[in-house]
């Protein structure tokens, strides 16, 4: 054979047909091939190999999971969804399969495992790595793992942001202060963005503001903002709107920021480690490659929310500052109350209810979250220059009361794609009171999972309406809170949930 | 309807018909579920959800994936090859799907990532869980990384050892001593197990030797030994071969010693990191479960062995003797050389052919290795009490050269299934020296991975055979070491990846 045939010879030997399985694997690219496929056969493939996958211009590093079975073809290379949707490939397009280079940056976290500390060129191997798929979700487990707890320092913890921001777009408004905000940790029910970026926007402040969708919760804010108007903006119709009206509600995922930060989460989420730094590069890289200049930290402090006590609060809010400064960005906290859900709603268009009601100072909005977001609004204005000191929150409720906040946050739906309806479900079960008392404390964390099992946020008008706060007299049979479903099923999933569980509410009864 | 009827409707919604998919995901077993089938719609399972499989008085926990597409039938739950043979289901079978059990040892996971010590409660729960299987591979990633390096102290070693024998079997011979052996860590071709066994057995000793196969190195004890015999022998099987003959050379696996030792390892291969507590609670676990009394522990030094420095073999020494005495093995160590590999080939084949070699005296045998071989067996020999101190090297010499250990070697092959004849390789590339000179180091790990892209210890054949030695004179040309595959492919791997690396020889040029 000559050399030109044999070459040809060898890349067909390493081609397989694409096939999409369908196969959900959260995010680890997998690939399926037949033990008898000519490329397991001529490469010595064998399950877990690490191979690069490669389909006209995309690449991606997948593992291998070997098939003995006739529902898969001969020939074909079988995709789970995240492998399908990195290399995007044509039906029955060809791929290429070889082993996936080495991973040198292994050494880095192994190192970062038996304890020594790691530079910024260590740091860039291995998020460059991890941005661009190279990890499998082993590698990534032990990565997170080692950096769990405390086991970043300062410099570290910089070290690992400045590396996460370097892999993703980094924005530029060409304005010289650009504010953001973040809430850390999950409080059922707390949107107060919605409500700030109109009120700071209204004033002058410009706040492209990106947010996440749920994770682990019953809402993310762009699950709320979704209800309202479309959140699934690329860079280009995010600028659009932030050039027109000063600001923008709209999903990180789809601009991208962090990329490294998306791979990563599909480990943390399993595993449920807290990390300080890993929390920290998370929030501020994404700030960073957002553009903001100036970012207000919310801190709820609760016995059921992400942090638990004052001195935790203070602790993380200590190293988000140092962070900050390293890498350029003022970063001013506010440790908030993090007891109870804010507004009544629990999931995304009951949430949006709350917002609108607040926007249109309607007599019935809930007053916590209006107040927590006039507070909030008035810290960035000062933040921003926009108010003096001790001035912003009365800016704030002036701007609220008389409607121009309405009038932006309007306009910013329109920008995004148009303001929308907010649904409501057909499915409803109330929960009451079994005796008199005085509501004396609500589990956030099992609230948000009977708004889950109901259907949010996937069902979008799915949640719970919480109708009682910590503190307020109830009698017995009185409603505590509705359950919002968009099946019967589902209905009767979170209604058999909450039944057979300590009750959501603790009520004391009174002397 | 009636609580009967409803009842008897929610298990129908629980229960899907068990097919195998034939899908080998390495060890972690996997379910297949469609996301429109009754059980995902009614339970509100999503992708990564823990399950609960139960198929008759079978259980399993496995990681739920869910599919979009019809080559999974409506109504079947798709397995994974280790969900499969962890269940066992007959053709066609129900199984039952529910949410796994909380894991609550993972709470004491999650105290050693954060850096707290352990207590041997803690241990129990965790191992106990892990030998079960319910640990998902993120959650066994977690607690190795978590345990990695130094981080576990004498008495949680201690505590690891004792909660990985108290879940597996432990044999008992009913004899007063039972010896043992185990070199820690990878030297390309360092078979001396195949030695010292019949030597020991052939002077009277018990040695019932249970080997690992290989994990990150081209070959395994047991690879090697599975070219001349069956190595796969329940403990029936190991039993009647140790009656026989006195020992046994069989894989640790199949008699399932130490079941959280085989789970852990599916992660630790990948991982690929060092645990000093772990290697110790690893090695007498599975010493004390196989009923030894006397263990000595070969321990090769050098800069590109498993330990690099005597001051490291001897901490780790101190630690496996301590451990020992606290679970009352009586442990001995032997540091040796570790500087390059031992005998000539690295791979299953050909280590088995230089174990032939020494066994049946032949002029060509490697001397090193039989060098070792006899060293160790000596000190086994006055560990055991069969040879009088200082003796015992020149007893196993005696037995070596008379071709008593010969004739054991092949009783304990017969016993143990039959003695096999080697196989070799249609590929080979030699590689020679590019100047004249002297070898002035060979770099073990570059070597070891040579082989395992060329295919060791999957094809048995495949590997390296070596043709010069540390301080060997060569010309320029002169072959330093053949590469052996099974296809083609493979010998091209191997051969690219040997060219594109720094030489594996290092050759001094002589003045």
């Amino acid at each position: 054979m000559s050399d030109h045939a044999m070459n040809e010879q060898r890349d067909h030997d390493t081609r397989l047909r694409a096939w999409r399985t369908g196969i959900d694997t959260y995010q680890e690219p997998i690939v399926y091939m037949r033990s008898d496929c000519v490329v397991c056969r001529s490469e010595g493939f064998t399950t877990q190999t690490r191979v690069l996958l490669t389909a006209g211009t995309r690449s991606a590093v997948a593992t291998l999971n070997v098939v003995e079975g006739n529902w898969l073809a001969p020939g074909v290379a079988g995709l789970s969804e995240a492998a399908w949707h990195a290399l995007d490939p044509a039906a029955d397009a060809w791929i290429n399969v070889s082993y996936a280079p080495t991973l040198d940056s292994l050494s880095h976290v192994r190192a970062k495992v038996y304890g020594h500390r790691l530079d910024a060129g260590a740091f860039n191997a291995v998020i460059g790595d991890v941005a661009a798929g190279r990890y499998s979700d082993l590698y990534l487990a032990a990565f997170v793992t080692a950096c769990a707890g405390d086991r970043l320092d300062l410099s570290e913890t910089v070290a690992l942001t400045r590396a996460m921001v370097a892999v993703g777009h980094r924005l530029d408004w060409g304005r010289e202060t650009v504010v953001d905000k973040h809430c850390v940790g999950g409080l059922p029910g707390n949107r107060t963005t919605l409500l700030v970026v109109p009120i700071v926007a209204a004033c002058g402040l410009t706040m492209p503001k990106t947010s996440s969708r749920a994770i682990t919760s019953p809402a993310g804010t762009a699950d709320t903002m979704e209800v309202l108007a479309p959140v699934n903006l690329d860079i280009a119709a995010m600028r659009r709107t932030v050039e027109r009206t000063g600001g923008c509600i709209v999903w990180g995922g789809s601009v991208r920021l962090s990329p490294a930060d998306d791979v990563l989460i599909r480990v943390e989420r399993p595993l449920d480690l807290d990390s300080e730094g890993q929390l920290v590069a998370s929030v501020l890289s994404k700030k960073a490659a957002a553009g903001s200049t100036h970012v207000l930290i919310d801190l709820p402090v609760g016995p059921t929310a992400k942090v638990r006590s004052t001195e935790a609060a203070q602790s993380l809010g200590r190293r988000l500052v140092e962070v900050g400064r390293a890498i350029g960005l003022q970063v001013t906290l506010r440790i908030t109350d993090g007891l109870q859900p804010v507004g009544r709603g629990v999931g995304p268009a009951l949430e949006a209810r709350d917002v609108l009601a607040v926007l249109r100072g309607q007599a019935d909005a809930p007053d916590d979250l209006r107040q927590r977001a006039l507070r909030l609004a008035g810290d960035i204005l000062e933040l921003g220059g926009a108010a003096p000191n001790g001035s912003g929150l009365q800016l704030a409720a002036e701007v609220l009361a008389d409607g121009r906040a309405w009038a932006k946050f309007q306009a910013i739906c329109e920008a995004q794609g148009g303001l929308r309806e907010v649904p409501v479900t057909p499915y409803r079960q109330v929960i009451t009171a079994a005796v008199a008392g005085r509501v004396a404390a609500i589990d956030n964390r099992v609230l948000a999972r009977a708004a889950k099992l109901a259907g949010a946020p996937k069902a979008p008008a799915a949640g719970v309406d919480v109708h009682a706060r910590i503190g307020d007299p109830v009698q017995a049979g009185q409603p505590l809170f509705t359950l919002h479903a968009q099946t019967a099923g589902e209905l009767d999933y979170a209604g058999h949930f909450v039944d057979t569980r300590p009750p959501i509410f603790q009520i004391s009864e009174e002397a």
